[in-house]
């Protein structure tokens, strides 16, 4: 399994991405699922992928080949975030398709992508690329997109992150949602990679690699759980836990106004 | 889709239950989806359901209709909590099996239950029973059981719950792990049922109702959010937010432990 997740806030984009693969259980190994595509001052992309990898790798090989091959569109090509986007859905189910015309069994040769980044003069953005080759673009009441285990992870994105947050925020919380996802789902694990791209910086950004002894990683993940344990203890209270107890209250719920 | 939970820890049980049910996406309803069988001073019994509704209303009416009936095994024959445990496998399968065999499509008649409680002079426990009609123990690392729709709410329990928190502590980490679910899936819905039972009172437990507007859910649900934000912002920061930029500092990571 995978998980990756990619925000888009006013400063920025932020990129976070698992390393573990696996063949069945038995065959786990470590692969970085991000890929970036750089040129400095004019355009920076970056690929989170999840399924299956040899497509994965077949996909990524390929965007790097047509522009040496002067196949267009490529990724200097693009006129737009979009026609990229539109570019990779087409490399992928080609990709695919080869795969597919191959097959002996019925493998899923599936992969599904979240595909960011940022050309001069326009704005980052980010879409979620389907194994179908098509794609959606984040939103501006949701600016995450997700690929792979993502639910566990989901509720932290949905209650904190907002446009406004800040981009060290962002990834933060990018880190947080990795660490509960990683703790509940031994199919994902580190190490950890975590890309932070400054709006119109149009350079490498960022890109930090938490191994699974980490020192920040595991100060993040005890910070964390101290937070929450606070959080806990901040809840209001049952009605019953702050009243006197009387000779009625038997066990009953008295006084409260939802009891039913 | 469902959402239920059980928390079994040093003080007593801790049930708790959404009410959304559909058949199809346009086909929305209310259930409950909590059921206990108590006779006070002798023997208390919850039961949470997941799947077939069908089903589950059959396997609760049978519960319910064994016992006048003099069917043995029932509810009030069992021994212990496994054999109550084995009684409801079997009498699940047995309706399964019913419903199957007047199928005219291929229609799933599943459903999965927690099935929790404490029969006098013995301990509380809880068990998952399985459409198949077997189950499994919750265990001491492990404290808790979830049916349906369960992994938005996982890493809260996960990093919280064990034995020895106390009831209400419990209690208000299950109301967290149900709100986030809700807010993260919306085939999970209010209101939202709870049930605190303490150890060895062997009476109704406290059981609560959550409507939608229920002034204490929503109090909760933005302390909540209030805690969570609090835990982000106590997040240490990364090394160059609290260092002195220089000049070398153009954007790629310096001093940093883990940096790739």
């Amino acid at each position: 399994m995978t998980y990756c997740l990619a925000i888009n806030v006013n400063d920025g984009l932020v990129l976070c991405s698992d390393s573990r693969t696996n063949a069945g259980t038995d065959n786990v190994s470590v692969y970085s699922k991000m890929h970036t595509f750089i040129w400095p001052g004019q355009r920076f992309f970056v690929l989170l992928s999840a399924g299956n990898l040899a497509t994965t790798q077949a996909v990524v090989k390929k965007l790097n080949n047509d522009i040496p091959a002067g196949l267009a569109p490529n990724l200097l090509t693009v006129n737009s975030m979009q026609e990229a986007a539109d570019y990779l859905g087409v490399v992928s189910t080609q990709v695919q398709k080869l795969h597919t015309s191959r097959d002996t069994a019925t493998t899923s040769f599936e992969a599904t992508f979240v595909f960011g980044g940022q050309i001069a003069g326009q704005a980052p953005e980010m879409f979620m690329v389907y194994p179908q080759g098509n794609y959606i673009h984040e939103s501006r009441e949701h600016p995450f997109l997700q690929i792979g285990e993502i639910k566990y992870g989901k509720p932290i994105l949905d209650r904190v992150v907002k446009r406004d947050v800040s981009l060290e925020r962002a990834a933060r919380c990018a880190l947080v949602s990795m660490n509960s996802t990683i703790r509940s789902n031994v199919t994902v694990g580190p190490p950890v990679e975590l890309l932070i791209y400054e709006r119109d910086s149009l350079g490498e950004g960022r890109r930090i690699y938490f191994s699974e002894d980490d020192p920040y990683a595991r100060q993040l993940s005890e910070r964390w759980n101290e937070g929450l344990m606070k959080a806990l203890q901040d809840l209001p209270p049952f009605p019953w836990e702050t009243e006197t107890k009387t000779a009625e209250d038997d066990g009953r719920v008295l006084n409260f106004p939802s009891n039913a």
